[in-house]
């Protein structure tokens, strides 16, 4: 946790924690790891997509394969210092601490600092664990950010080459395990009071956006009866949207944004556009969900004599965690009660991870179930009981046959 | 209706109509309506508010006394040629005919076009008719536009003296009668089949905001029974507003304008501010409205655990138009039917007028109700209907005892 205050004061804003992929304040980030690598006696190493792995080969080993454990080190916006960073310290603690013990275990272990996971800078997500799982598209080196600096630029002045990319990609059989630390990022630990969770699965998600569109009108001039109000209409659905939701098990589903035409108090709104978000760990019941919520925007716009329009913007599956490790590390994570198993709505590296790699995660109780805000806390005692069974899924797993 | 569209080429951009208070698209719209007088032998003059007025003295009448028809020239930013536009035309061709038979008149008969009703350029309305009405506020002057120029500077630059300002505001008892002819800039002139109706009142209005804040959350993470989401309390209350409106007869309620915080499709809105605009032409009934809704907008506040702050903006009460000026309009306007008579939702130059003088106002059909937008339409027979009534009520004026 010293460690992750440490991290973030590296950050590209003075008053708040931004640290984006290839910034400055990722490389200053880069310089702590090293520096507590160095004066553990690991060595250290950037792929070409500017991820950063702290490395221990007990000796004696295959040096062939190896398990990891980590996160991601970049943040959104004005965040708090867990999302991601807790992972990667936990990673380097677990790893620093079978170093120190001289264990011999017959894999290599490595922790990972994952170097973008919240789509940010470039607008698109998961880059650093996209690269390790082999899934890195080369054409989005070309996408710009904001200053028009392309990815494969930034990734040339943050000194490393993205030519290399392709060999960034795990070889197969390679990863025996990825284990993934990371804040819960919702309430449902706290709810139990429980410390510690495992990832059952990483919840499918579609998001689309309905726009309804009409005249508009004088809020002064037109009557009651007379309207064809798209805002009226945009409320209706986000109501239904949050019944179904609540009418489900295990489905959330959000409008987070509703973007008003022309959004002054004197006009009735001619156009509303409302974002839709929608996940669940069984992609058959988030399908139904979205199919009747896509009709009942229809039957909306017929009652109100709207045009509407259906924007599909995204759509992934559920991405199931491994089974075996993930028993495993529920076992090593289980304190009296059994451990709990979530699942994640928010996307996380592990999701891709999952085609590469036997993959689980552990989810650490934060307060409040706050993230991407300073407010982001957690429990020493908690973190505490993550590095212990992190520690003891490790010495399992190289225990365990298979 | 040929004038109003060579008055909507006098525009500050070249692909629409915008004509803001004392811009150089006014100045050109002045000089048009000065040539028109010109040719008609009539005299004119701008007074100190930069209010343009075309003035026919009959010969023998009291020159202390006018009959005032008009309305304003200013417009909104992209709008349609007939919103005060087409009421500025119809005064003067009104005042021409008069002129044209050399009518015997016991008083000076003036169309005036208004410089300022729309309050777009200081976000101040009536402007024009404040200045008329002795109601205008010395203070405003030092108002600044969005370029910084402030209000005396830019009547200055128009060519007009605002020191003049108190001297612009009429005697006592000088101005006989106010007349304002108006596109009606709702549906139901056209939903009667009627081409004009007479103003009863121009109706109260209130407009306040309500905010709601919560703690916002991650749309994937945060199950849906711990949700305190900010966006369906103010979709509940815009649905609730609605049905206020739909239930209460007369009564125009509208949510407008709906700022959502983040308003990102991830994430549970943490804030949510919701304009509210009532109009009754009873003040009582927009007075209880209003109380339920706020206490409503309260009410959800504590069923969603979110902090609620009202905001008013804004209030006016209702302005009932001169009872025995409107019944001698409707007379003129009487075409086989009864005069419709129509309550205001919009504001108008006589709602301003309506403490300094008699004032009635008649409304023209306008094609769908639309205004505001470059597809305000009008029927040229309704126009033509307009001027007979117009005059018709002149010269009943002229003829009545008081």
């Amino acid at each position: 946790m010293q460690r992750c205050d440490e991290l973030a004061r590296c950050s590209e804003e003075s008053d708040r924690l931004t640290r984006l992929f290839c910034s400055a304040a990722m490389a200053a980030a880069h310089r702590l790891l090293r520096q507590w690598a160095d004066e553990a006696g690991l060595t250290c190493r950037s792929d070409s997509a500017a991820n950063f792995f702290v490395r221990f080969e007990p000796p004696g080993c295959d040096v062939q394969r190896k398990v990891l454990l980590g996160s991601h080190l970049d943040t959104v916006v004005d965040a708090g210092r867990y999302d991601g960073t807790l992972g990667v310290a936990l990673a380097l603690a677990v790893v620093e601490e079978l170093a120190r013990q001289g264990a011999r275990l017959p894999w290599v272990i490595e922790a990972v600092a994952f170097s973008e996971e919240e789509g940010i800078r470039y607008r698109t997500p998961f880059l650093g664990s996209r690269a390790l799982a082999g899934s890195f598209d080369d054409g989005l080196l070309g996408l710009a950010d904001d200053d028009g600096v392309v990815m494969a630029e930034a990734l040339r002045r943050f000194g490393v080459d993205p030519a290399g990319m392709t060999q960034a990609a795990a070889k197969p059989g390679e990863i025996v395990a990825y284990l993934e630390p990371h804040i819960e990022q919702g309430p449902q630990l706290e709810l139990a009071g429980q410390p510690l969770a495992v990832v059952a699965a990483i919840a499918g998600q579609t998001r689309l956006a309905v726009t309804w569109s009409g005249p508009g009108g004088h809020a002064g001039t037109v009557p009651m009866d007379g309207r064809r109000d798209a805002l009226t209409a945009g409320c209706r659905w986000a109501l239904a949207v949050e019944r179904m939701g609540q009418a489900t098990p295990g489905l959330v589903a959000t409008v987070g944004r509703l973007q008003v035409e022309p959004n002054a108090g004197n006009c009735i709104a001619r156009c509303v556009a409302a974002s839709l978000d929608v996940r669940h760990a069984d992609d058959q019941v988030r399908g139904r969900a979205v199919s009747e919520l896509v009709e009942l925007a229809e039957q909306i716009a017929r009652d109100s004599q709207l045009s509407v329009q259906v924007e599909y913007h995204h759509e992934h599956a559920a991405t199931p965690m491994d089974g075996k490790l993930s028993d495993l590390l529920a076992g090593a994570a289980k304190t009296g009660r059994a451990t709990l198993r979530l699942v994640s709505g928010a996307g996380h590296d592990a999701g891709v991870m999952a085609a590469a790699a036997p993959t689980a995660m552990l989810f650490i109780r934060c307060r409040g179930g706050v993230s991407h805000s300073p407010r982001e806390a957690v429990e020493h005692a908690d973190v505490a009981a993550a590095i212990e069974a992190l520690l003891k899924a490790v010495w399992r797993l190289a225990e365990s046959p298979d």
